[in-house]
C-alpha cells in the first residue's frame, strides 16, 4: 500500500491547477452568532463539476503517462466521483467509462454522460458491480481511479486544505464531511504536514455511523446499506483512508437526519449557496457540540453542490 | 430634484465600505457555452441582508446627522429595502420603522424585525399605506428612505457597479433587473462617467414591462398591480429612476415567466447560488437574444438572494 507523501500533495496541485477553481471561503456572521464560532465555508460546491472530488480525479486523469492516458480511466459511481471523474478526462480528452447502477437516478447519468463519459449500468448489487466493471476493464485496458481508496485521488483532495490556510489565518480545526474518507485523508495529509497544530474533526450521519464506530473501535467497520438522507457518505472506509483518520483525526462527529436537514435550509437560507445534504453534516455537527467549538476559528469544508432541485428533502415529507 | 453625482457615488464607498460585503464575481463555462458570452455574474445575493440594496439603505442611513439619526429612519417595502434599511439602522445603532401591508408573508415580517426594526402594518392598499406612513414620520420625525427614487439610494447602488469595472476587464456590457430602477440608475451613474463605453441594459419580466414601455414612449408608464414570479420587480419608474434609464440604457429586454423560472433553475444548478427570480431576469433575456450578447464580455448583476425555500416556484405548478 503506497501512502501519498507531502510532495505528492504538491505535485497534485501544480498539476490540477489549469482544471480546478481555487474556491472561495464564505463567511456569515449570522451563523457565527448561533454556533459562537467564527466559521469559514469553503465552497467545493462551486468546484468544477459542482464537487471536490475533480481534485482528486483531475490529479488521477493527468497524472497518467501518454500511453495510459490512450485507454481511457473507468470508475464504479453513482455520485460525485463519476462526474468529476468524466469531467477531468473531458479535460484531458481521453476516453472515461463510468459503471452505475441501472437504478442510479437519471439526473446522475445525464450529469456524467454530460462531460463526455461513457455509462455502462450493472444491477443494483456489489457481485453485479464488479462483474460490469471487470469486464470494462478487459475490454478497455482503462486505468481504475478509484473514488477514495488511491494515493493520486487523496493527493489530490488534500489542495483543497493547503488552499484553506492560505486563504484563512490561524485556523484551530477544519471539519469536513465522512463517507469513504478521502477529503478527511487528503486534509490529514496537509494539515498533519503544513499545519499540524489545526485540529481535524470529521462530520458523518448517524444513520451511516461505521466511521465513528470504526474510530472507537480502532479497525474499520462496514455497514450493509446504511440509509442516510446525506447520501453520498453511505461508502465504508478502506485501507488508506483508514490509515489517515486513525493517526490524524481528532474526532467523529454525528448528526441525525433531521439535524443535517435543518443545517442545510440554514445554509442555503443564510449563506444563499445550493450544497447537498452531505456538506450540511459538518454544521449540523457544530450545532450540536458547542462545547468543542465555540471561541475557535474553524474551517468547514462545503464539499459538493449537485443536489436535485425538485427534490430538496424539505419539501419530501416526514424523514424517517 | 437633486441628481445624484459620481462624487456622491465614491462618497458613499467609503462611508458604506465597513459595512457591506465587496461580493465576488462568479462565473459558469457551461452557461458561457450556452450563450456564446462571456458571462461574470456579480453576486449581491452573497450581500449583507441578502440584496443590492443594502449598498443604498447604508448610504442614506451612514450620510445622516446625528440628530436626524436620533430620530431614525422609515420606509415601506414588503421587499428587500425593508430588510435591508433594517439593517443599516441596526449597524448605525438607531430605530427604524417599516410599513408593510397586513397580508405581507410572515417571512419576509420576520426578515424585517430580525435586523431590529419595529414593523407597522397597513392595509394592502396605496391609501392605506401612505395614511399610516404619515403617521409614523408625524409620530417619529423619521427620515423617509425611498427604495430607489432617492439621491443617496442611487448613490449607494452605483457602488455595486464601480466594484465590477475593478474586477472585471474590458466589460462590453452590463445587464440588470429593473424594477424601480434603483440599481440600473446607479449603475448608468457610474458607468457614464467611469466607462462610458460599458453599455447598459435592463432586463424585466414581460408581465410586469412598464419600464420597457416607458423607455419606448419617452414618458414614465405604470401599471396597476403586474403580477409575475419575478416579485421584486413590480414597482414603477419615478423621476429620479426615470432620469438615468432614459440618457444612459441601451436597451429594455423583457422574459416571460416561465423563461425566468428556467433561467432561475438554471443558475441554481449549474452555478450553486441561491437567488431571487428576479435575479433570473438578466439570464433569461440574455438567452433569448443571443444577436445581442454573443461575443460580448458582459456583467450580469445577480440583485438577491432572498428566496422562500419552501415556496420555489418550479414546486408551485403551472406558472401563468
Amino acid at each position: 500500500m503506497y501512502i501519498p507523501t507531502l510532495d505528492d500533495m504538491k505535485a497534485a496541485r501544480e498539476r490540477i491547477a489549469p482544471h480546478i477553481h481555487r474556491t472561495p471561503v464564505l463567511t456569515s456572521r449570522m451563523l457565527n452568532e448561533l454556533t459562537g464560532a467564527e466559521l469559514f465555508f469553503k465552497c467545493e460546491n462551486l468546484q468544477k463539476a459542482g464537487a471536490f472530488k475533480a481534485r482528486g480525479a483531475s490529479n488521477a486523469v493527468f497524472g497518467l503517462t501518454d500511453a495510459q492516458a490512450a485507454r481511457g480511466v473507468a470508475t464504479h459511481s453513482s455520485g460525485n466521483h463519476g462526474t468529476c471523474l468524466s469531467y477531468a478526462a473531458g479535460q484531458r480528452g481521453i476516453p472515461c467509462t463510468v459503471v452505475m447502477p441501472r437504478t442510479a437516478p437519471q439526473a446522475k447519468k445525464d450529469a456524467v454522460r454530460g462531460y463526455g463519459a461513457r455509462v455502462v449500468e450493472c444491477e443494483p448489487s456489489t457481485s453485479s458491480r464488479e462483474a460490469v466493471f471487470a469486464e470494462v476493464v478487459a475490454e478497455t485496458g482503462a486505468e481504475f481511479v478509484h473514488p477514495y481508496n488511491d494515493p493520486r485521488v487523496i493527493a489530490g483532495q488534500g489542495t483543497c486544505s493547503a488552499e484553506m490556510i492560505e486563504q484563512i489565518e490561524d485556523l484551530d480545526a477544519v471539519i469536513a464531511p465522512i463517507g469513504g474518507g478521502g477529503m478527511v485523508s487528503g486534509t490529514c495529509l496537509t494539515l498533519s504536514n503544513l499545519a499540524p497544530k489545526v485540529k481535524i474533526y470529521a462530520a458523518e450521519p448517524a444513520q451511516a455511523d461505521d466511521a465513528m464506530r470504526s474510530f472507537k473501535a480502532g479497525h474499520i467497520i462496514a455497514d450493509d446499506a446504511p440509509k442516510t438522507v446525506a447520501d453520498g457518505l453511505l461508502v465504508p472506509l478502506k485501507e488508506l483512508t483508514w490509515h489517515f483518520v486513525q493517526r490524524h483525526v481528532t474526532d467523529i462527529l454525528t448528526a441525525s437526519d433531521p439535524e443535517i436537514v435543518e443545517a442545510m435550509k440554514l445554509i442555503w437560507k443564510r449563506m444563499k449557496i445550493v450544497m447537498e445534504p452531505s456538506s450540511a453534516v459538518p454544521l449540523a455537527t457544530i450545532l450540536k457540540n458547542r462545547d468543542i467549538f465555540a471561541g475557535k476559528r474553524v474551517g468547514v469544508i462545503i464539499t459538493g453542490g449537485n443536489v436535485d432541485l425538485d427534490k430538496l428533502p424539505w419539501n419530501q415529507g416526514e424523514l424517517q
